[in-house]
């Protein structure tokens, strides 16, 4: 019976092989390396990479790709995102881009269907002037895309709302509701038509149910979606909260968690509810982990909240918000250091980040050893300060779009004589600087090549400005690449599994449609990803 | 090279045999099954019971062990528990048994000793009076016992306490201390002498820590610690908070879990939150699962707050708590049926008992199918009642050891004429409803042993009353063991995987020192756990 069972038994090392690929990858150093076959073990983990025509192997594989010859690149890793906001805000409809009441009309109805597990449809952005419609839009408007579910609608200035006729059902909204102060039911022939004006809005928004777990898991399933479809297989979460975490661990638990996860807590007390004593192990196969905490210095730069040594240009008197004085900032990054927890602090002015830079100068002192402690942001940066993120093992965790994004803000914020450190990318390198990438997403999209295409071009999808913003910031691709894969990995301590397709890390790759070494900026921006896999594992993508 | 690996490949079915034992296990229906032997799988799972002298398998196994005839019982499962709670209280010293200062102070030496991460000790129920003192006890008293810790003690009033120098210091308390107001400071010769009265406690216990997260996870592990070596493999954890369940999965995650923990979320809130639209799948091998929720219809009887159809006897004109209107009530247990969530009600009192069995009537009509609706105490139920539990496929779960230690103030409270439905665990299994025993730990031991004893006597640990109190209550050994493991799993849905050894469940069971079946109720109570094994795997215990 015995001899049966082992002759029963699977080899622990069966292989697949995804064959003809014009692949790259980086090593730590950043050098690339080609291949045209990636071998991967029954673990997913890579096995071997396969160069030229180097045999294959010719024992049985469990499954064969021939990839046809598309370019083959490590999963992209986001350094910094907000994967629950990502999803939440995916659960909203925005019809900002709609030109017509007949458009909007097809995108409600469009979005209603694919999302038959939502009990109310919610978003904004609604322009009448700009469907050219020349009157106010009614419920009747909005009934005729979805009649079956409550639909509650803002118009793109915040200050009135559309309910179709399920919505004023639930409100109990009738010709009889008497008028609120502060604002106004539109009535036509004594009835409700369905909009509300300011105050009014209340009567409708109150009766909104607020989101329930499935929403949430909802929310969770469509970023991770998102996130696959644009090539990204891992992210920095920064700022999970302790419900995040929850949902998180639900789909962990039941399987539904593909993107590897790095989270980053969202302040002390939910980091140590959730990790206790220590950051966790890699929990579901490499899937997850809480590696340490996000703090804030300061705010960000357009509600001028960003905390500057100098004045705002185009505020005088203002220098921003500084959100923790220097004791209280240090004590918040020793607590979570003495754990042996990371440190991520939000530094987005010059001077919020010449105070992170003050307390890391002081901490690692007592906190010896590889802390890797994170900059998020260090988007204005003093250039006397510059020299200092290549001390004590600071890794500068930033967001090539937010550069272009950002620069006419930038220059009437900070005039042009101080942008001599703005999104510094090539001078942190230069100084030796870790340096990893994200998008910040939903702030950005989740999109790693348009973050590919603004860091090799300083310019936007407009290619504006033409040559690039402070164009001596440019990095070659390999730089940026690596900032998004080996730097990202670095960036969470995880550089021993993921980022590079090295033999015993995870098989986590995308397959694409060009070959964005051979690319201009423009073409880089345009990649469409064909395949995305995980720890040797393809998943479905859905449509966006 | 194939070949070589399949010849290294473990056979997936390699076993384990405790062999010589006096093996008892009970079936679904209550039957006794005997075994000599127990062959164990690499699932940790139970391969076969091996009776008599049946052969032994041939086939060389992992491990052998010989247990010397010992009797083998399924590991005991608590349906009724607070896990937390039990560790937390394990972190306090209680100091209400001690006879003289000298015992007090060997009592906190060693309690100290075999607890060097804790930082603070504190406790309390010392009584100078029962010391024999003459005098009130200083610091100095305890600094002779513990010098390199603050301690601080309340007396068992609740109306001073007793803080060590270290405390004082730590307090900042000195000579120059002004007395608070509404309490004093003892001096001696001007001195503080370690002693605070009334409001001065607050001095020292405001800065006493609170629990930290190193605190609840040695808090975990003493709890679980306390359950094995009382023989105890799985627990209904009967109202687990978010914290509660975080500390728990921390010790999953690290593979410190050992107990299987049924979880019964302390309300919705915490319900969903956790486990969202459904009950968590069995997480880390079958070791913890948030089955449902835990509800409150009523208080208990000791502080009069449980609900009772008539005036207590011993307080005219009250009737105890009723915790949730009728409909409330049926709203809460309506939102975790709707998505699949077992619901468990605490229910003490006769009125509480009505109202839940009342809110089941309605529900059962509308969730259909195998609910498992559990009544928890189901201490008072009205005669009346008592049959309405055989409908609707109700558990009652119920603590034996409650009624020794309630008999005389449930007497007192109800008188003996409204006691006909009291503890009544014989007409629970009489009406064919399933029963599952627990013993409400930290409120009683987790001392299954007792409670079968309990179970079996109506008798306390002193014998009282002799012959058992409403002795026709009383049940035979098999059918009370079977409330402890089968009946226990069933109320938990785990009756497919724990309480009984049958082939394909879990290998949770304990090697003990002595035969209850053969034993008298005192002989039960003294039973002693020697192994508690869980998975097929030994846990070493700690003595207690």
């Amino acid at each position: 019976m015995a001899v049966a069972l082992l002759a029963l038994a699977a080899p622990a090392h069966a292989d697949g092989l995804v064959d003809n690929v014009n692949g790259y990858t980086l090593e730590g150093k950043g050098t690339v390396q080609r291949f045209t076959g990636l071998l991967i073990d029954r673990q997913g983990k890579v096995a071997r990479l396969l160069t030229g025509r180097e045999k294959r192997p010719t024992v049985a594989l469990d499954y064969k790709l021939d990839a046809g010859g598309k370019t083959l690149l490590p999963g992209l890793i986001d350094a910094h995102g907000h994967v629950m906001q990502l999803g939440l805000q995916a659960l909203s409809l925005d019809l900002s881009d709609t030109k017509s009441l007949a458009e909007a009309q097809e995108k409600l109805r469009r979005w209603a269907a694919e999302r038959p597990n939502l009990r109310w449809i919610t978003g904004g952005g609604w322009n009448q002037e700009q469907w050219s419609l020349g009157r106010m839009p009614t419920a009747a408007d909005l009934d005729a895309a979805v009649p079956d579910r409550p639909v509650w609608l803002m118009r793109v200035d915040g200050h009135a709302g559309l309910a179709n006729t399920a919505a004023l059902q639930r409100a109990g909204i009738t010709a009889k509701t008497p008028q609120p102060v502060g604002g106004r039911i539109a009535l036509a022939a004594g009835k409700p038509t369905g909009l509300f004006v300011d105050a009014a809005t209340d009567l409708v928004a109150r009766v909104v149910p607020p989101p329930q777990p499935r929403d949430y898991d909802l929310a969770f399933a469509r970023a991770q979606e998102m996130l696959l479809a644009g090539g990204i297989t891992a992210v920095a979460d920064m700022g999970t909260s302790v419900a995040d975490w929850n949902v998180i661990r639900r789909a962990g638990d039941a399987g539904r968690l593909s993107v590897r996860i790095m989270s980053y807590a969202a302040g002390i007390e939910p980091m140590i509810a959730i990790a206790g004593t220590a950051p966790t192990p890699w929990l579901y196969d490499g899937r997850l982990k809480m590696a340490g905490v996000k703090l804030f210095a300061d705010g960000a730069l357009g509600s001028r909240g960003a905390w500057l040594k100098a004045d705002y240009a185009d505020a005088p008197r203002e220098r921003g918000l500084q959100l923790l004085d220097d004791a209280k900032l240090r004590n918040l990054m020793s607590r979570a250091a003495m754990d042996g927890f990371q440190v991520a602090v939000h530094a987005i002015g010059d001077a919020a980040n010449a105070q992170v830079l003050g307390a890391i100068d002081e901490l690692a002192e007592t906190y010896k050893g590889d802390r890797r402690w994170r900059i998020e942001h260090a988007q204005i940066v003093d250039p006397a300060d510059l020299p200092r993120f290549g001390r004590n093992g600071i890794v500068a965790s930033m967001q090539p779009v937010h550069a272009t994004s950002d620069r006419l803000m930038a220059e009437a914020r900070l005039g042009p004589a101080r942008l001599g450190g703005a999104y510094a990318w090539r001078t942190m390198l230069d100084n030796k600087v870790p340096l990893a990438f994200g998008s910040d997403f939903p702030v950005e999209r989740p999109d790693a090549f348009a973050g590919l295409a603004a860091a090799v071009s300083r310019e936007d999808a407009n290619g504006q400005p033409a040559g690039g913003w402070r164009p001596d910031q440019k990095l070659r691709f390999t730089e940026a690449l690596a900032a998004f894969t080996t730097g990202a990995a670095y960036a969470g301590f995880a550089e021993d599994r993921i980022g590079s397709l090295t033999a015993g890390h995870f098989a986590d790759f995308i397959l694409i449609d060009r070959d964005p070494f051979e690319a201009t900026p423009a073409a880089i921006r345009g990649t469409q990803v064909i395949e995305t896999w995980i720890g040797g594992k393809r998943n479905v993508l859905r449509k966006q």
